[in-house]
């Protein structure tokens, strides 16, 4: 992000802004850093939103550089407040402005344009800083008996509500304490974890373990999601989360060994045998329902071998969506194991990466007139391989021949290297650009092979149907059965309002073309009014019943969560909103 | 097994028994086939059990050369049987005793022996035989509305008394008519099916895809149990079943892409993405349910290539159990692949191995010796790869560094290829060994690779601990954080009771290990006394809600499957027996 801009530069905000301040709980990741759009893309939004640099010259939305003043009272009377204390020690129970504002939100964009606005819809009444899994059954446990609202904020990158403490109540703020390792079982290759254990931490401990643990070797989680830096292991497996490495390692529902959570009707603890044929599957039950049935506390995680030397790197070209998606297909069909990076862009972002990784002002441009590549059609595919290395080096081999069969044109390893580079600062952009009204958020979803096309063409078009607004997809969770389908939208929006309506639209779309409503974001509350219909009634009475069993007094939580306590919430949604 | 013997051969029953007798029910398998011991696994019979030749001279069982006649009267009104009738056709509802026999009772030597015995504790009243997945879906709502009791009969070979009619009621006898493809879709390689059809034939349809669908090419469903042509898809699904080749191709937990259900409380009917972050698993929920939810009407299963060529067989000797072990697990944990079959025997397994495939007898025999391998220590270990030409080469070659590094020794893929000629018909000594009352039985669990050798020897000790015993292990279901671990054990037995009682003490000794109680054979009525123990009163519970939310008559499989209904049926369990 350092090289100097050729023409016009705006003051991009770059990190000057005040310690407790509005800015320092919406932007995202690292109080250290930040990411300002490079030239190229600078000259893409002001084509696209047809902007000049005049409009540049001064910030269009509140930069947020003021200090958190809530006028919001803390409604818990002091004996709640009390026992907290009792449990957790007198300065991990907080109540003040800027603590709990800094868990009342996640990453949306919808959560950032109302802080961005002073708009605090919700704030839990107090935040707790929990220490060990004991202290969070008590907690759990009193809350059950004096019916308080229980939240969890594990790392806040959620981008569905889903830390929103819509009733108030308690959050729990993970971060500080509780997020240490409870067990390493080489033998097994399963490490037990704090649910607040943050995504390096985690990965940190596996490299590390031969001087931590005396282990034989390093290790790694294998789940690298794009939030990472500002995720936690409690919140992967919560809301059934993918890392960028899915493809090879398996999403968290295949990581997972094992779970233990505090409920209202105590503690859930199941086993750490990965498979099994003891009746329906306690784990699946537990995993995925987002704080609505309990905290969960312990997580016990499969971890892989730390093999960065075996890594095969490869991008191709295609020359279209649809010969791209044959290529994919036939890689994960072809059973010659699967490579770990897995990422097939769609004509629209091929054109954008290839702008940002300046390969259209490359020698390869040539090259792809030569072949026959139209811009806007062609697709950039980019990926790495792990494993051991005769295993690595023969799925590489497999992809150049898949590659070369589909008439795809090698663009070296390069590319990928290009991507990894951004591929966990890139959402530090979002701050930058939002400074100028230009909001950037993403939407995915599970499709199958054959209803990929359909998927694709349908939610695009809904989004392309509101005028300048970028669009790209790419698949990068992939399956012999089909992969995901990830949406990124860039548009010049500045009302929340249009943004939460443009967002449901997107979700419309979704779940008309027929695609799960999520592949790993999770459905938190803003998903929730779609989770229902796209289950099916019958399929959505079980989860209802779980939550009656698990939560009779709707204290986990509450607030449309999986669309529990939807029907009161959805007037709310609609009715409250400036 | 058609070599003749050198001495005494006993007069093995060989397949001639009327039809319509008591024989046809409780023999294992085809009509059409059998097989005796050969005359090595006589002899070992004769040593252990301490029997000569003489004893051989006569049956010591019944045969069962009787024609079936039953004095239980059909307890269903008319007007229910009318009704059933009218939604199936007339030939379609049986009440006669050998149709109800014959879906009485699965294949646990529990149920053989009582058979032989003409012990009848439970039968149907009536056997239905549905033909699309709308007559369940009318079958089951009027039993719901009736309250009368359902149970599925689908390929037989259950060994947990899953299939057994403990209420009465109808049994839904899926093998006639309920076993047919419902879609084919090669894009997303998933095959949908009634839960009725059998493992061959599944088998066969995928094998001749391309004549049969215009496919382009042929297809495996990569599940093959030991139980294999006894076998049905529904039965692996509802059971969490596993095939000889999972560790490659996955347990069906991982084949499974969709399923449906007929439900007392309606039809439940998940999507077809195999990952996807849209709350709690409700294919999760519904599978393993083993019919006490609703009963499977389609599956939707993944499937892929058949690659019969790429095949490497491979089998080694280890010099102990303990340095098999670590080379198996060091196999599953070198990411290079995993092997397809994968098969790790105990001492004991491998001494009897040896003498069945007349190893012990060839010039292996002195290389053991040179190697310093020791009877009673030393572990057979054989498998095969699929998959892809490179991947499966890359995957054997890792097998043999690994075996090579841990002191395994060579045998060539021949000791495999042995195997495989019994691995299907196996079962079928189960029957001419009993007509002399030699009785064989297999237990199974799943452990993790720190507790494997405390299982082993902890359930083992107990088999053991009854004079006269052979008890056999292997570890056939291979992962990198464990395996499962299979008994087969023979024993001279004649009392059903005391086989009873043999059988749990060693699902005792499963549980106080501390190993799961079934890796996949599944739960059904047999086990189900441990469930809530192994899994714990919380997790257990989750399980009462779920079944109460399906099924509040208790109507689906009734008598104790799963442990729903235990308390009362415990009681008969312990009061009813001879």
């Amino acid at each position: 992000m350092s090289k100097p801009y050729k023409g016009f530069e705006p003051k991009w905000v770059r990190g000057e802004y005040p310690l407790n301040s509005w800015r320092s709980i919406f932007k995202w990741g690292s109080p250290f850093e930040i990411k300002a759009p490079k030239e190229s893309l600078y000259k893409i939004l002001k084509k696209t939103f047809e902007l000049d640099d005049q409009f540049f010259n001064e910030y269009k939305e509140d930069p947020g550089f003021d200090e958190v003043k809530l006028d919001i009272p803390c409604k818990l009377p002091d004996e709640d407040i009390g026992e907290f204390k009792k449990i957790l020690g007198d300065e991990f129970v907080k109540t003040d402005d800027y603590s709990r504002l800094s868990v009342a939100y996640g990453k949306t964009m919808y959560d950032i344009m109302r802080l961005r606005r002073k708009r605090v819809d919700n704030v839990p009444d107090a935040v707790l800083y929990p220490d060990t899994k004991e202290q969070v059954e008590q907690i759990v446990a009193y809350c059950a008996k004096k019916k308080i609202p229980v939240y969890v904020y594990g790392g806040g990158s959620s981008v569905t509500r889903g830390v929103e403490c819509i009733k108030g109540g308690v959050s729990l703020d993970m971060r500080l304490r509780f997020n240490k390792v409870i067990n390493f079982n080489e033998t097994d290759q399963i490490i037990t974890v704090q649910a607040g254990m943050s995504g390096p931490k985690l990965e940190e401990v596996l490299n590390n373990a031969v001087k931590l643990f005396s282990a034989k070797r390093a290790y790694t989680s294998g789940h690298f999601p794009q939030s990472y830096e500002y995720s936690s292991v409690g919140g992967w497996v919560v809301t059934r989360g993918a890392g960028q490495n899915s493809t090879y390692y398996g999403v968290i529902s295949d990581i997972v060994a094992g779970q233990e959570y505090a409920t209202p009707i105590g503690v859930i603890k199941t086993d750490q045998y990965t498979r099994k044929a003891t009746g329906p599957d306690i784990g699946g039950i537990m995993m995925g329902s987002e704080g609505t049935f309990g905290v969960l506390t312990h997580i016990a995680l499969r971890f892989f071998r730390h093999t960065p030397k075996t890594i095969k790197r490869f991008s191709y070209m295609f020359a279209s969506w649809e010969i791209g998606q044959q290529a994919a297909r036939e890689i994960m069909q072809s059973e010659a194991g699967y490579p770990s990076v897995f990422r097939l862009s769609d004509p629209e972002e091929t054109g954008l990466m290839m702008r940002m990784y300046n390969i259209d002002e490359s020698p390869l441009r040539h090259l792809f007139k030569m072949k026959g590549f139209k811009d806007n059609e062609m697709c950039l595919y980019l990926g790495f391989t792990n494993g051991e290395k005769g295993f690595s080096k023969n799925c590489a081999k497999n992809v150049r021949r898949i590659c070369k069969k589909f008439g795809g044109m090698s663009l070296t390893g390069i590319v990928t290297k290009a991507w990894e580079k951004g591929r966990f600062n890139d959402p530090y952009l979002r701050d930058t650009m939002h400074d100028f009204g230009i909001i950037t958020d993403t939407m995915e979803c599970s499709v199958n092979w054959s209803n990929m096309s359909q998927v694709h063409r349908d939610v695009r078009a809904y989004c392309k149907s509101r005028p300048k607004t970028i669009c790209m997809t790419h698949m990068s969770h992939v399956y012999p059965q089909g992969a995901n389908l990830y949406w990124i939208f860039i548009v010049h929006m500045t009302d929340p309002e249009e943004f939460r309506k443009f967002h449901a639209g997107i979700l419309d779309a979704i779940q008309k073309s027929g695609a799960s409503m999520s592949h790993h974001h999770g459905i938190g509350k803003m998903f929730a009014p779609w989770l229902e219909g796209s289950l099916g009634k019958n399929q959505y009475d079980i989860l209802r019943a779980l939550k009656k069993h698990f939560d009779p007094d709707n204290i986990m939580n509450p607030g449309g969560t999986l669309g529990f306590d939807l029907a009161e919430e959805e007037k709310r949604f609609l009715g409250c909103v400036v």
